[in-house]
């Protein structure tokens, strides 16, 4: 008699995004005229197209497709030495960080990677989550059976809750007691926030004391402007030893619908195994990938590829800078309205403390149903989001505008 | 102090394709006059060029991305809906079979997805495979702790082996012991073998009485010719309760570069949690997928629609024949040089008992340095299939027509 994993069964009603689809649908067929004016700055997800570049490379590359000659067929399941390499040169080596191009495996999306990433530990480790957290992290622990039952507050036992306060700077500060694996999210989604310099040694330094790893999710590393933000966490001395690396060209080059994304897993990094010896995870990782993947498609990684020339960088330059534009005005309206604003200067999410005793969704209804505009409930993303909600940058310029009017008007 | 999943220790040296990978690569930097005349018929990549129906509609996609007004960014995770209904009419209702569009989940591959299905079972069911096997679904029951350690044989403690032999016709008959998953192939990789209706409905019957779940791997449907094999599990009464079919466009539409395949998940199938209470997959599956993956590209999405147009089946349908003549040459050539000669009529390999006494590993060498031909040693997919070789009839038809001629060289 076959069993299915009952750990999916503590799972709650729904990942957050289908949840606001949920609404956001059953809010529009019951007011098809307010459907037109729908602004949408929920799920962080962009708008404007696809960078010229990788459009003319993906072209070619179906070009390729087209001749036996130049036919391409299974790749190499961790990516193409071509954008292996353009990778590990461009966000890394020139940047004065020692990542070799086999330390880069590309992938479809860091959504995947951060939930795959699991497949190669144990199921024995003491594991944080910063709270707000990407709800990924929590539920893909969720199914791998890692936590206990969702208590009332949507918390999962077993799991180490890290607050993010306006304190904290919305940057967790190194617990009192050791965890085996950590993940962190800078710059972050839901909060916005960055890890300074500083706090990022804290972090290696309690993982190099506790043999611990760091999942260091940095898909939006591209919209980081201070000066002496880390834009990687190999920045910091010793994070080869502890630390692996999420980046993805979703939010830089507009590929949340091409799907491209890598992770980076250093040769120093080693675990334990149950018998107590040390082995490093880069041939774990590589055979997880050899035999559960077959790579992303060559046309994708030709465009992917084609965001590292000189044009490329431009035209992701470009996006970048529009959507922090975008935020730009969405923050200074919010705070001009009387809120507490966070965020959005080096990541494309401002995140909002609401007014005092409404919950996240009662926000999320009513600027759905009085504005019209659709943001992220902040309590979707833990306990320490209730009362916040995140406007995501990623819009057109007219509805960044008009979202900043509608913000406006509100009376909170 | 961070663990790693122990399980990966228990892995053999390499999955099977690095390792003839690495072997040409060896033989090759030693004869590099022998690497021009090399011919690949081992691993079962296609060598064609991808149906221009396909390239048309992906250049289309890609201009879409190019406006905002058609700009498609994250889509919906189990595929976009114009592809699942595509599949769910073409492949399944205009053939009689219900299958609504929404038990149809797109992926990037059915590696991936006969991968990923574990994660939605628990790790204590009974698990049988075929024998020779796809190496794929013995190493992803290894990660995932279903197993013991290999033994010397290379088999693994705690999975059931079914042997496929000349005598059963390489398709195994039900075991007369319980078992709660089964992994069946049809086309069969590596063999070639299909399973009759007959056969498959005894599968059906003894997974209905023992409620097992068959997972269904019809990777190879397309090169089906014989008119009375079943071209889906769900053409047998009962399966919708019992069994979850992978299907690829890979080997039909010569997408092993550009990644997609699909899974149907019956919304029926019900399994048992710890609790002894039934639950369907179909939610489970659909969690999975929104948690854990974010949907192919939108522009591949669009060039596995195109391949169900008028045009886009007439060059599939080219695609399959020329690989068919190639399998009928080769098979010929090499059922005339004496050896036993499986499959290559349903599907596009061909398996090949060796002469006695000599191992896979040796036939492949021999063949590799003797006629500079590479094969896929049976072995590496097996206890059983020790002694064969696979031959892929995925090839050009000068090279396959030169491969004739050397197989045909040859005093076995």
């Amino acid at each position: 008699m076959a069993h299915l994993n009952s750990h999916y069964l503590k799972l709650k009603a729904g990942y957050l995004f289908p949840e606001i689809g949920r609404r956001v649908k059953a809010f529009t067929e019951a007011n098809p005229a307010a459907a037109a004016r729908l602004i949408r700055c929920g799920i962080g997800d962009v708008t404007e197209p696809l960078p010229a570049a990788a459009r003319e490379a993906m072209h070619g590359a179906i070009a390729d497709l087209g001749q036996r000659e130049t036919f391409h067929g299974y790749g190499p399941e961790g990516g193409y030495e071509f954008l292996r390499h353009a990778i590990a040169k461009s966000d890394y080596r020139s940047r004065g960080i020692e990542i070799s191009d086999d330390e880069v495996f590309v992938s479809d999306g860091s959504k995947c990677d951060c939930a795959n990433v699991l497949d190669i530990f144990g199921n024995d480790n003491r594991i944080a989550v910063m709270d707000p957290v990407y709800p990924v992290y929590v539920d893909t622990n969720v199914m791998a059976g890692h936590t206990g039952p969702a208590e009332e507050s949507g918390v999962y036992g077993g799991l180490l809750y890290l607050p993010c306060t306006p304190e904290n700077g919305f940057m967790p500060e190194v617990p009192g007691e050791p965890v085996d694996l950590v993940y962190l999210c800078s710059p972050n989604n839901p909060t916005g926030a960055v890890a300074t310099r500083e706090r990022l040694a804290e972090w290696v330094e309690f993982a190099r004391r506790h043999d611990a790893v760091i999942l260091y999710d940095a898909a939006y590393e591209a919209y980081i402007s201070g000066p002496d933000i880390p834009h990687s966490i190999y920045e910091i001395p010793g994070s080869r030893k502890c630390a692996i690396e999420f980046r993805s060209f979703s939010k830089n080059g507009g590929f949340t619908g091409v799907r491209c994304a890598f992770t980076v897993m250093p040769k120093e990094l080693e675990c334990r195994a149950t018998n107590g010896e040390k082995f490093p995870l880069h041939p774990l990782w590589n055979r997880r990938f050899s035999t559960k993947f077959n790579g992303v498609s060559y046309v994708t990684q030709r465009g992917a590829e084609a965001l590292y020339s000189e044009e490329g960088k431009a035209q992701v330059s470009a996006l970048v800078s529009h959507y922090m534009e975008n935020a730009r005005i969405l923050r200074e309206a919010v705070a001009a309205s009387g809120l507490d604003v966070y965020g959005g200067v080096n990541a494309p999410y401002i995140w909002v403390r609401g007014p005092k005793g409404i919950t996240s969704w009662e926000i999320f209804d009513r600027l759905l149903q009085e504005q019209h505009i659709v943001v992220t409930p902040g309590s979707g993303f833990g306990r320490s989001g209730e009362g916040y909600f995140r406007i995501s940058a990623f819009n057109s310029r007219a509805n960044a505008a008009e979202a900043v009017q509608r913000f406006s008007a509100i009376k909170w």
